[in-house]
């Protein structure tokens, strides 16, 4: 079938820069053409299959790079496999995922890799990348990286937190900045102030404040603020872009745009977690909080606003899921009595896509805007440009139709995601993926999934970011 | 011949979001379809005309939103009359212009607008439209704005100087602003603090400092930037958007970024002049300095590289010529013992393509960032969306060929301007159009210009700036 | 009893820079000496007529450089002379105060003073100086600031508001400056776009917003900030330092920040009615809210945190009262119907110790600041520094013992200005002025006034501000 | 002799608030009165020592907080000991000094104090404190942080760099932020980002950058911003006071003045050495560079004028030497072929008062300013108003009879330091302490040092920063 022609019809194709009526041509795996719709040439196109998008949008496949699937974490995983998390993804309109293989400490990085490949290896739905996560910078580390950005991982990715296994110190930081800088790849960083929140949390323990919320309080937006401050200068010294991961707090948004005005090559994404939901979950009745425990936290009510108007003006310039799940049964429960044992991490793969189109419903952003945030940006900025992200001749035949009106309630009865909960329970959406288009072959299609595990390749990325 | 088919083959497209190698096809005055090069698709189309682009980028003809042609000043006119700017926009790779009408103070806008239509109408090489210049704002006034928007004239500009025969006060163009907003148009100002510059030009001349480089010490960036604040503080009262016209000085360019950071709907435009040129030309031997004398002025050196940033990071997002060419003989020698009588004003509608392609060769800006500022801003930004500097099926097919390695040098001797000086005489550029098409049909080709007077049709625009 | 010696014996001396438990010994109408308490000299000293000002702060004489008394407003005149202004300044602790004598537009200066000098010679309660409002700058009016500043006229004022009678455009703004930069004088605006304003206020009536409550919808924080920020730009381009009245928005206190970060010599000044009041009062039920009229207009309560913090970090130097009383009946009642025609301002003199020293007892400011806020500030800005607004030797024997602890009730009832109605009414403070000297004679002593019309005297001042 | 009179007559008396020709009176060790010049009161005066001002200032004795006298440094001390040091600060008008006793990591704060105790303990020539450096925040050294504090020792250091014997990590600054928010203490931070200076030496040093000017390369301006920004974030967390040392660029300076402006109780220190030299120093021929080595480290040109400027608008607020003198022979030759083993500190004691008296020659600051900056404020910062740094009554006796005029010319050849360069060896400066009293009595005199060791006493702090 990858050798057919595909035809999707009549629909209004939405990118990053422009909108349009126009049919959109699919040779095999790659979009072939974009012709004006009623225009001899497309009047003139015959396929095998013909989509008909009519009253829908057309629009890129979804490109998330920040998924947690397959996650160790205390003796257990995240709830969602690669099957399962890129049909998810699938379901929700995103064909692109890019995960996070974790460097053990003390091992080298490619064992960490080659873990992460052979648990993703011929199981997903969706094409695949990795980040490598960096917990040890050492010189062997740095000759590592120069290796792995060959074979196309080009992003890595630090912690300023979790001193327990995964922090990095500054000068580890620095380091792996420096060969970013001359590899043409991207440092990511969980920009929180490690030390300083472990302060805040034993003193929270030991004082008995123990509940969910608190895990939000130990947490303070000044901490992100820092860490994100730092990691600016550190890239400034190093010459190196850099990208923040799940910005939440209104005061890290604006010292990216601070760093950003000076000039700097700094980027931040946030999530619709941070869009949608505020801190006040945290307080739900019994251990309920436990589901909307995130780092960075869930922020009070007023940064929502901050970070849509960042999301609006280009200060902020990629939204992910930051796709992390854990059942609450068994797994949030672990916390019971202790916030700081509770599996960090909400699901959303599914879901980004509708609850930024919210974004549109509501008049907060253009839908091009949307488009560049949730495709084409995020492909951009790693190393996927002209392959993904976007519908242009040449492209990957990545290809959604999206029905703008469709009304849906987001629930953990009626979502794809492996997890017992919802963070969105009862939400309802206007907007839908009807129709998915991977390389040109239908993953999903009139409310049926139609694809199958190991139909996802592994991209290997080219420079990051994209250098033009 | 619009009836017929034009066939773009093998060059790289370059557009405000992507860069791809396809092949474009025009049916009749619409681009039809782009299909990848090489694709079964691409290489079964058939034309009429066949252009090779190989080796070439294919890029969106030129919009310049800020020209002055047959402008009236003092008995006499600028050097360009529509029929020989227009042409010359052609040879640069320009296929649309927004010239300026004026109101006559006391007289309506209809009757401004009248003269100008009748000066263009028959004569433009390129497509045209208006600008309406607000010189009176009154009741009639603020009616007849809403006639205009009705019949396509969708923004307007004050002048925040020029008391003699130009300026609005702050009253005026606060009530302009509450009417663009209600109407979906646009204002545009020219921000200096005119009454303060009347009060140094006075002194300056009574002290006897009468030469060009004066002009420039009387229009110090503090004036410039104080009057951009005041019209974000007025548009940010009047809830309307708000463009700043040829923004020259850092400070000038911060106040736009500062309001944009705030979330306001204010757009900033540079123009070549102020990217390569700096106030120290004004010093030039003799009068030659007069061949200089802009307003805003060409600023000191260290401006040149805050406006490039600016540029890059997004704080500004068009790049026009301001293109208001005088003659050096009879024009700009008015001004000789009194700088202030030098009509303001230099020629570049011809370069500006070129001279912002400077900037990529130069890795200050990235192609796609080129054609945004050069073509698509612009085009979205005055209600020419999805018609007009883009290369999406369904446009206008007004296509440049573009050749980024042709060598040049800018100079009176060569260029198409109707004016007896060149401000860049001598500079050697890299990059030229080379076939530049006009709704379908060549206007320029081979070193030729093809196209006639009164091929260019008035455009009438949509709302300002373009709702997505 | 100018020729004796008092002594102020046992309390906290409190100034600008110290507070030190001290014996203050005056020598007819000049202090001339501090001595520790109990220390051998002091210990030794004699005096006419001793003051026992244990339990109590002994502080200099307030500075208020912001009253309009005698003030002729649409046919009638502010409800507080020189006699009963000055009294009531008085009992409030306050020793100094600077009015403001106008320029008839098209008439010289000096006409304006003489006329002032004629309404407060012979009678005054305490020392008294003007500042000269400009409304007509030309070149006669440049010529007589250089002879009103060597007889002691030092400060002059610029409207950027009231166009029918007081506003000077940005030009005559310019001039003036540059002439106060030459003559070490200062000049203060009042900071609002005056136009702009025009144009609400103008659409408020037409549309029958009529109510007190819409003077401060027609005079937004933005038109306040534009305005500093404008008046900033201006003075930088002159050279010459920059006092702004009235700061009432956190927007305005932002510019006059902004401005002192980049280094400028910029000054502001709030009134105690923009620290203790807001916007709601204007929204009291009958025409009751015109009492609140006064621009710039009281703000919404978010303001008032926002000058406090101003106050502190040193971004805002002075607290004047802007004292311009109007009774409620027959004057304020003017504006029934039309809330443009309520004579605009409160009553405030001998108020405002005990209202910036509410934030002494609530912890916002430090006892030292409310000092430099009310007493040295003013005078060091306004050319009186070593004779006003402090007890070091040498300077005039203002003196005031203050209660810090007595508690009384703001109210029309109880307080000595000649208007019908408080701002603060039922108001409830602790701290007041106990006993009062001026230049060595107790005029308020015991809970009675003790002074006499015609005490105070004519203070010419020095450049301003004081060079040191 | 300190139970005698003694009396300064006729000079002009300079404090931070005021300037007055006033004669000052003082009984045995305080400060009894001042009194007007010729004032009957003064007039009557008789006293055991008469000093003649006139023609001179009369200033508070200097108060520097920021000394290392007998530092232990790999194995050596830093070369003025307590009695050679405080000497030295007695002939420049210091007359309080605060060095820092240093924690032994793992060691009891009382020992590391107690060690400092011996080291001054009757040798000092001026009054002196101690503030503690703290390198191993633990439960026991929170604990004991409240005991210092009772005895006097209210300040406290942590160094973000030098991570092999000193540094703090975040959790141990917040913990001891907490604690000293709690105790009225007030915690001081050495801010430069040492991890990564670490990286970007030893780098330095594997490529062979071994001189004395990669000291500065290697401890860029953005690492020191950094640490700024991290300390300020951790204050604002806990709730704390904080005051960085020794500011030496501009981008940190920049960080303090933003941490102000938010309304944060943070302060900041700079240095005459940041004032007068710049990193050019550290490329004098041969290893003479070395001198000039000292952390923060010396900036490029054009950072000075940002400190100037700083210190003007009170975004700095305190002068200190960081007095840290290393010979050249022996000791600074220890980091040839190393720079990151020169001992790193300038010698500055003596000068601190001349080299910002300077500012006050050219015009940079204010007599009162000078003041402020050298004495009041640092004495009130840290616990000491009312005592040092000023010259009210009841105020210790420590006055410097300043000649404004006297121009000398600074070397190692001249200056009382024990240290065998100058780091400003033959700059003229204008200004110097001629006479010098501590707690009344005259240590230097005439030319002459007329003090002893042991004449300096510990001097307990109370709550610091002082609380008014």
């Amino acid at each position: 079938m990858s050798g057919g022609r595909t035809l999707v019809r009549g629909g209004l194709v939405v990118t990053a820069a422009e909108e349009l009526y126009a049919d959109v041509l699919v040779e095999g795996s790659r979009i072939a053409a974009l012709a004006a719709h009623g225009s001899a040439c497309a009047a003139g196109w015959t396929a095998d299959r013909t989509i008909d998008a009519t009253g829908r949008y057309v629009v890129p496949g979804g490109v998330d790079v920040h998924t947690h699937l397959d996650l160790p974490f205390a003796g257990s995983f995240s709830a969602d496999t690669f099957a399962g998390g890129t049909r998810a993804a699938a379901w929700g309109g995103t064909t692109t995922v890019v995960d996070f293989a974790v460097q053990t400490r003390g091992r080298p990085l490619r064992e960490g890799l080659d873990l992460w490949h052979a648990r993703a290896d011929g199981r997903c739905a969706v094409d695949y990348s990795f980040h490598m996560v960096l917990t040890d910078v050492r010189d062997a580390t740095l000759a590592e990286m120069d290796l792995l950005v060959e074979e196309g991982i080009t992003s890595f990715r630090t912690y300023m937190t979790h001193p327990e296994a995964l922090h990095c110190d500054d000068g580890q930081i620095l380091r792996a900045m420096q060969r970013t800088a001359a590899d043409g790849a991207l440092l990511m960083v969980h920009a929180e102030n490690g030390p300083a929140v472990d302060v805040l949390t034993a003193r929270a323990l030991a004082e008995g404040r123990t509940a969910p919320r608190h895990h939000a309080g130990v947490r303070p937006p000044e901490l992100e603020a820092e860490a994100v401050h730092r990691a600016v200068r550190l890239a400034e010294v190093a010459g190196a872009p850099l990208y923040v991961v799940h910005v939440s707090a209104r005061q890290a948004a604006e010292e990216v745009a601070a760093a950003r005005g000076r000039g700097l090559p700094v980027y931040g994404e946030t999530c619709p977690q941070y869009l949608h939901l505020t801190s006040e979950e945290l307080d739900r009745p019994g251990f309920e909080g436990a589901k909307y425990v995130c780092t960075a936290p869930l922020r009070p009510p007023g940064h929502q606003e901050a970070l849509w108007r960042a999301l609006r003006t280009g200060d902020l310039q990629v939204v992910s899921s930051d796709h992390c799940p854990f059942d609450f049964a068994g797994q949030k429960e672990m916390g019971r009595g202790d916030f700081s044992r509770i599996p960090a991490g909400l699901p959303g793969v599914e879901h980004r896509l509708d609850l930024l189109h919210q974004g549109v419903v509501e008049g907060r952003i253009s839908r091009r805007r949307w488009i560049e945030l949730a495709c084409a940006a995020p492909a951009r900025m790693f190393g996927l440009a002209g392959r993904k992200g976007t519908l242009a001749p040449g492209a990957d035949a990545d290809v959604v139709v999206y029905d703008p009106s469709a009304r849906h309630t987001l629930s953990a009865a009626a979502h794809h995601m492996d997890v017992d909960y919802s963070a969105y329970e009862g939400l309802r959406v206007t907007g839908r993926a009807e129709t998915v288009l991977l390389r040109g072959e239908p993953v999903v299609r009139g409310g049926e999934y139609t694809g199958r595990a190991g139909q996802g390749r592994f991209l290997p990325r080219g420079a990051s970011p994209c250098p033009h």
